[in-house]
């Protein structure tokens, strides 16, 4: 397998880490794909992936899985243990809303932040093959949504270890990514948010985190 | 288990097709909300769902799923059978990463297009119990959008029955509710897309999609 990836990016960093906790990342080729000089546009990488994004994960058969959320999928059935998606299908169930509701409010937040105000984004508000201008609005949407997102992310951890309960799961590498990403728009959990804190500490201090 | 569900609205289809799909759809309670008087922002429902949406699927436990992708994961894994997701590893890669494409530039930008632009959606332009103003070059750029995925659509399916191959999956039914969602913006698939139109007469004419 060879798995595309940008180390200083915040979505292939989700299949980054899922890769490192099913013990894969260290027997895999991984290619380092340049997003700040614009690599993913090239011919070469459009050729992998046409929606010019990373992560990709290319199987041995040469097909490509072009999203963190496939590549969860792919890896969660290739090698079952540890699981990181749920145990029971009510788990699995309940692991898969969750992580699509962090990555909708949470992930895509920011990235609608940053996409519509940086500067070196002007006339890429979406990643792809189509221009499109920035929305400033769109911008100033994205922060006040984020803004809420953490201030309601206390509760979501509540007492819990982790985000779907003693089980890690992908809603924590989302939410850990998420939390991470926002640094880039100055955005934050709360410091006095105890319970968020906590598991940022805990999540951040596995292995993975740093891959 | 109990199906909170809105017979005309888009998002809960989703559901309401991979639920007749596993053969489940007449053997559980389904509880109409309706949306166009809105129901869901009564605090009968925000106590059921906070985030105000369906589809909900409430399980016999009393926990709740909130989301087309955590009710798909809760499905496949209650009732194997039909598999809605894949076989392999690679399949269920394959069509997780197929799903989450179509989700995010067709039917995400279908609900772009219609909620920035529709007058009865002024102040809310995101669903949730935030109200948001609508922006109108938002609008814009999510017909641009579905219009451009409408076009890449025929080569999606290329010579295949269904979008993952032999199989009908979750990316058949997001994708299938994408083209009955965009007629509300009337946007449609090309007329000559032969692929796409023979794609879409299949998918409309099984049962689970009269549901």
């Amino acid at each position: 397998m060879k798995f595309y990836d940008c180390s200083t990016a915040p979505s292939p960093r989700r299949a980054r880490i899922a890769l490192a906790e099913k013990g894969l990342l260290d027997d895999i080729e991984v290619v380092e794909v340049n997003l700040r000089e614009g690599e993913q546009r090239k011919p070469e990488f459009a050729a992998v992936n046409p929606y010019l994004t990373v992560p990709v994960l290319e199987l041995d058969d040469g097909r490509r899985i072009a999203s963190s959320t496939g590549i969860f999928h792919f890896l969660e059935a290739a090698i079952p243990e540890p699981p990181l998606m749920g145990r029971t299908p009510a788990e699995k169930g309940l692991v898969g809303d969750l992580e699509w509701r962090i990555e909708m409010d949470g992930f895509m937040a920011i990235g609608e932040c940053l996409r519509n105000t940086a500067k070196g984004m002007a006339g890429r508000a979406l990643t792809g093959r189509h221009g499109y201008e920035q929305i400033p609005e769109l911008g100033a949407r994205g922060r006040l949504r984020i803004e809420r997102f953490f201030e309601d992310f206390d509760a979501l951890v509540g007492g819990k270890r982790f985000l779907a309960g003693d089980d890690f799961t992908i809603a924590d590498i989302t939410a850990l990514v998420t939390v991470d990403f926002a640094k880039w728009v100055k955005v934050g959990l709360p410091e006095d948010a105890a319970n968020a804190q906590r598991w940022y500490e805990t999540v951040s201090a596995r292995p993975s985190a740093a891959r």
